[in-house]
């Protein structure tokens, strides 16, 4: 049975993540600013994440992960949103009615490109389907992708809607898996296995004390860096060096979250700069790439109701001179956040026995000692 | 069984239509270019419509309208487009690809809000099993939604992805049933009955000859003016006159096809213009709506074939300068379409016993004698 | 002197105004909703308008119009905006900025198509001697055009400094002059003489009881539809009829400003509503058309002030959901705008002898009361 | 007198050039891909680079940089562009008729903040004077800034129209000054003297064989890395690090240059890759930045001739498919023009005896040694 498998999988994934390494595990730091306590999205208050590997014998290897803003009924409480999109070359859903209204009435999900309809119709029942929700008729449901289709077979379309209702049940606090794992679970990044990964940047007190936090589904190419070390270079191994290397596709999906009372006018800034995160790691947001971002302000009293006697919504916004400590927040948060994905991603195979090698740390740790990367501050 | 009974009502529809009468049999001319030879979307060469209607019991008033900009594997052989977002409180998918590639790959869905998800999975699901489409795993559905759930048990999600097939498979040129058919078999206009409306133009030799289709799937507000009429006012129905009608959302999908020769570039500023020709019939694009105009070029040299050993497209584009008759065109399709799904659209009870009329043709043709608009050319 | 045959006219133009017929005067009404006391953008509380024209001997037919949002330093205390792009091909200045940040921070300047950098330079000059912006370095003037170089020698520049700073000067509430004046005196409309035309709306108490204003620089082309009557159609006189009138093009400029507590976002919503009001008086936004509308909430308590010692701005906003009759507003607004300013422009003639005829209201009056519009209430 | 200063100066600058010393020249290769023959925007053929400083006395330290796609009459054969809008806190005009025909038919002026409409102003009287331009009465100049205030008397308005003729008449093909020039003359980048710097990238046949060249007005702040050299964090000098350092603010303008046949939609998505150029610097593209980049493809058989017979343009485009390489090419030539920029600046003293040293080179260089980044192929 599916589910048992899947629970399985679950935790055993659950089981040996607590060995999993971060980057900054080997002494190298990205950027200046100071991580949160688990250098995670979840360090922005009230937000969890909920995965689900979906791997199945040699050819399934996809998966969901869910992000939720808050506990509550994100319908009824609705959180200002933006989506930017760095790279159109996706299937996201929900785009317009976020760019509209400024919001965002669902959890946030993220699977595989064809399997995007129906993590969307899960989502929408698991809208209508919520207390005070009975007469709601109308949801967007948002949804990102990166196709993980060399490893997994894609077109076997084989998330169900159970997937997604238990990532979205799942979510939690805390620590995140990252790597092999949920929309993760066979995506591939630079070349070597991608996945899932998170990091987080907090701001000092005297400029506002606001945590951003920013969870990807790394699944993209370019020509690698680590903290400015020129792997790929070093490796010889990028696009367009030869014949066999002339593809940079793929994509990147990037969620960030913050407790700074933003607007989503301001939002969609903050979002724009995780692509610039994302060019740090070499990534160059190729012709097929997806690369969007949806950045939420999860600050409790800027919230939107459904259901409201007043005409109005008295809000508290940040000045847009006070945004630029965060845009630096979001831009360092990224580029860990994706490095953080390479560096958990351990080797898989998956159909047609396509195999996908993990990034090789023995090789990757000397480099990033050649250069002096390590043991920075 | 669904498919059963879905078909006898198919048929039904199809007999009855050939009573359906059109704005322009009333001797009511709108604008002042000419029609093309139906005053249809499939005046445009080689643009097929399907359309299934999904009526049961009391409570099921909904439907699917597919639109093929030609008969071919759209897939391999993609068509430079565009989408304007009039207002975007709405749920349609493939928004961004197509901003960022310029061109459609599937055929156009319309549907109900919540049903989406499953016309896009449908959507996916035909274009991968085309022939020659063996090893595609990206798809970019494009599905476009009013909300129907006033008089259809949208909650229900009765729409299946047989009926998407279904409405793809019967696509075909010719004659275009209106009103309650489809899409719109459960949609609201103006507080009438709306639904699917058509219309085209062709602009003369000297203007280039082409032919400019639309076709809209009617579910908005406002304060209805026919040809210039004010219908609302006289009726003294309209939003916002006192606490019963205070509600104008709704919304409009439009689909513009052409075969001029345009890129996304120019087939985005013709899409803009759609919304001047709903503006015309006293639409307002209220919050609540979500209206969005998708623009295709049908013009044969100027397909994107999907694989191909060159490096280039060849295409013959229209000049910047000889945009305007076009966007004169689209404007008097638009509001001619939305017209014609009103003419058409008969009383309807639906969900909860909910009852929405037909526009009362006996008290508006009076009215259009009062303001001396029929039997204008 | 230049100055000295400006405030000539200027006085001459004060003088008649009073003789100025609107096109309410004449038993015809737009749409369903009450105008303010002045059916002008003043009619929004603090507005201002400044006009100077600039009429020198047979060729210069060109001026200023200036349109404060408020009397304070506007640098010193901004206003939330927005600017909406109808169609681009246009030289309005200031339009990122305003996306970026969400806000105003000069007067708005209309003008010719030349002289859009002379009018901008003149709004830097007047913002940095403003008292308390000594240290001001960088401004971003707001600054709009049509083109007017068929009845002005628009080549010749005639334009200067000193007409921008008077027109800001001059600016007052009240009652404003439409037709021939300031950025309208040397403007075309439908193939009549167009200008500077207002007009305002009124939401009862119950819908918030705010303010709509709109003011226009009405130089565009189309198929004059007045009130819904084709008055076009009726003098055979449209572009694409024959090959003397084969141009539609020209462009207009839209102020929209109210006293409703909206934000950025939701005042480019508003702005995209004006070009619906455009499209109903027979506009189509031609390819040549620079038709851009810019808007402005001019609620107190919702100001940007450039100086602060407070990290945020407490902000009460109108609710997305209330927005629709402010549309509504806009839209009726916009058509009025653009009739009286076509009700008041006089026939000229200038440059090379080119003459246009004023709207012949003589026979226009009559084609009202054939289409039964003339005493509708 | 202002033009002799003016042209004494401008023979220094050409002299002392020669002993100017690029990134390159000290082992430093940024990215993976090959350079043009002088590693400058004018390695695509036919464009050119004119620059007038204008410095005087001790306060005035600003200047023009025009460049040209082409030494044609650019109105009379416009070339395809597009602008993308990093972050608009700018006063760069010509966005929005770029944005809607796609393409550009002035030459493109570089200048500082408030000169910007005196330029226009230029761009326009230059642009009518041309032969074959006598009738023209619509000019879209374009023109970006940044602001020199800092080291420039600024509101002092030194920039005149001859400064701006006269760069566009000097403009001329192969190397181009770097540094403390043109409008860079008084820019400020990373806290450091910036100014204007050029970079190209040649790729190989096998990818097209097209050139792509960048040149940027560097004035913008960030945590300085150069080639992944965490120069900032080494010196300790980085925004929000204590008071002093507390603003990253500034801006960026970024023109790019490509002979690949690319249309507007092509041209915006290779803009957008410029400020992940940006980004590796560790630019952070802050609140008051007004980072924008203009493309413009150069290929002479896609040249939108102004007064044709045709109603047709005939066009050669690449196909989306081939994009990614030249969005490497963008990344890398702008990330080196940057670093260029910052390496050719030298210390500079301005108004009010505000200094701003040069990048400490003699520090700069042992710290690419200590992170082993030089002499890297």
């Amino acid at each position: 049975m599916t589910l048992r498998i899947l629970v399985l999988f679950f935790l055993m994934m659950s089981s040996y993540t607590f060995s999993q390494k971060r980057i900054r595990d080997y002494g190298i730091a990205i950027g200046v600013l100071k991580t949160g306590k688990f250098n995670a999205i979840t360090d922005v208050a009230g937000v969890k994440v909920g995965q689900v590997s979906v791997v199945k014998g040699e050819s399934v290897r996809t998966g969901i992960t869910a992000i939720l803003p808050h506990s509550g009924n994100i319908f009824q409480s609705k959180v200002p949103a933006a989506i930017h999109i760095g790279n159109g070359f996706g299937k996201l859903v929900g785009y317009s009615q976020v760019k509209e209204l400024g919001n965002i009435e669902t959890p946030i999900i993220l699977t595989n490109t064809l399997s995007v309809p129906v993590a969307s119709e899960a989502l929408i029942e698991y809208t209508l389907n919520l207390p005070r929700n009975e007469n709601v008729r109308s949801v967007n449901s948002v949804v990102g992708e990166t196709n993980d289709g060399w490893l997994n077979d894609i077109r076997g379309m084989h998330i169900k809607k159970e997937h997604v209702l238990e990532a979205i049940k799942e979510a939690k606090e805390g620590p995140v898996i990252e790597g092999n794992v949920g929309a993760g679970t066979g995506t591939i990044c630079f070349g070597y296995k991608g996945g899932i990964g998170t990091s987080s940047r907090l701001l000092p007190k005297s400029l506002g004390g606001y945590t951003v936090g920013v969870l990807v589904q790394s699944n993209f190419g370019g020509v690698l860096e680590i903290n400015g070390v020129p792997i790929a270079k070093e490796f010889k191994k990028y696009p367009y060096r030869d014949k066999i290397l002339n593809d940079a596709d793929g994509s990147c999906m990037i969620v960030v979250m913050t407790d700074a009372p933003l607007d989503a006018r301001n939002l969609e800034r903050l979002a724009k700069r995780a692509i610039m995160g994302l060019a740090k790691t070499g990534g160059i947001a190729s012709n097929g790439s997806g690369d969007y971002v949806i950045a939420v302000s999860t600050a409790e009293n800027n919230r939107l109701p459904y259901e409201t006697r007043s005409m109005f919504n008295l809000v508290k916004l940040l000045r847009n001179d006070e945004k630029s400590p965060l845009f630096l927040a979001t831009i360092e948060a990224t580029e860990e956040a994706i490095l953080n994905s390479l560096f958990a991603a351990e080797t898989m195979i998956g159909r047609d026995g396509h195999k996908i090698e993990a990034l090789p740390l023995n090789e990757v740790i000397p480099l990033m000692e050649k250069y002096n990367k390590i043991g920075q501050e």
